[in-house]
């Protein structure tokens, strides 16, 4: 089995939660990727560099001076990091971002309506493979920055879900893969209020009845949306859960599964 | 054959001699690595986010936050930055650090008598021969940043010209190695006023006699001591060149070879 793990800049950001999340990454059994958010990071090293955050309906717009800082946060500064920690841990990481072995190529997202600047979208179908076995095979644990590039020198900002999510579909043909989202709360829970009230198990069919009795929330609905396309997409399951649990069956939070 | 050319700041820190440089690069034949210094853009960045630097001797003190500069603008802007480029021109370029599948074991420079902070030297005979040659062997070109691991967790920024000599070193016992230095001037200069006046080739003998005249200068010496110990190392040969004729024959510089 292929676990793919994803974490976002909550535990990125946070130096004990990122710690105790890799020691339980490191103890991972068997071929896993590690794929990670930005952070506040970038925004701190923006704003030191005089970069001014542009909003277009409550998201960033990626000028050609915060492609830089999110290339040097996401790509250098946090990629590394984690490799090096990983490293000590006995686990043999290697870090790339979506450039390195065309291992993700994308698009430039459309700037009409929006323009969001240097933002891309994985092409379908042209993950790379043969890059990321290369890597699997010879038993490293790739750690993967959301950066990718559109194959003409221009490097694009790509959400990290997207990535977990193009890397375990490229990757369902040849590996049984498991994809593992880690998140602020320990899976779907039933009740917002109670984080012991996490739904084990969703299928496409209780999905639908979750989502018409109200009981998943309007944030967590598209998760689940992308935790479905990604089965339907080949992946054996999708875990929704919490970071500090990787050791514990299931990851004590929700399994989506056919 | 498998080449290791090894670019400075000079270039990275420079558009159009970087494009020009790299399509040479891409077009050269055969196996090859890209080894790339860091340039000016950390010391800008630096000063953007309000870090110091501080110097003993003329040399940079490598404190924590001078550290995850290093490895942001080195390991992040600048790798990566070049990936895509490699890509766009058709080289199969993948970027990596010496903590990525722990290429490039180094420990941390004793603190006495001078404390130049988080700076790394390669541990001799622990280069990561296998990493590298998973890469090679896949069809990649490796391209790798001045940046190293100690294996505890801590990245440590280390001279290029010596990770370009690790890696050479660490390959020749598995292949046919030529390591290319390519600087300011278009190679070894009888006149130093004249760059007209390369010296095409020099054996471990004529650089003594060099260096008995007088001809070779100061900032040389150590760059031949370097290219000698890595013949003597199992490199076939050493090419001291400019950036802008890697596809003429002896790149149009200095070759020094046993």
């Amino acid at each position: 089995m292929l676990k793919i793990v994803k974490i976002g800049g909550n535990i990125v950001d946070n130096p004990e939660k990122l710690d105790s999340f890799l020691a339980g990454f490191a103890a991972l059994e068997g071929s896993k990727i590690l794929v990670h958010g930005g952070g506040k990071i970038a925004t701190a090293v923006s704003k030191g560099l005089g970069v001014e955050a542009r909003m277009i309906d409550g998201r960033r717009v990626t000028d050609a001076e915060t492609l830089k800082v999110v290339t040097m946060v996401y790509a250098g500064l946090v990629n590394k990091t984690i490799v090096a920690k990983l490293q000590a841990l006995g686990c043999n990481a290697f870090g790339l971002c979506g450039a390195d072995g065309n291992l993700i190529p994308s698009v430039k997202r459309n700037p009409v309506p929006i323009d969001f600047g240097y933002v891309g979208d994985p092409v379908a179908g042209r993950f790379g493979i043969a890059t990321a076995r290369t890597l699997i095979d010879a038993g490293f644990s790739p750690v993967v920055a959301p950066v990718t590039h559109s194959g003409d020198g221009t490097l694009l900002n790509t959400n990290a879900d997207t990535i977990a999510q193009t890397v375990a579909v490229g990757l369902a043909t040849h590996y049984d893969v498991e994809l593992v989202y880690c998140f602020e709360k320990p899976g779907v829970l039933a009740d917002v209020n109670d984080e012991g009230s996490v739904i084990p198990h969703i299928t496409p069919a209780s999905f639908v009845d979750l989502r018409a009795q109200g009981v998943v929330s309007d944030g967590m609905i598209p998760k689940l949306e992308n935790a479905f396309a990604a089965i339907a997409g080949g992946v054996r399951a999708v875990v929704i859960c919490g970071s500090e649990r990787l050791l514990t069956s299931g990851y004590g939070g929700t399994t989506c599964a056919g």
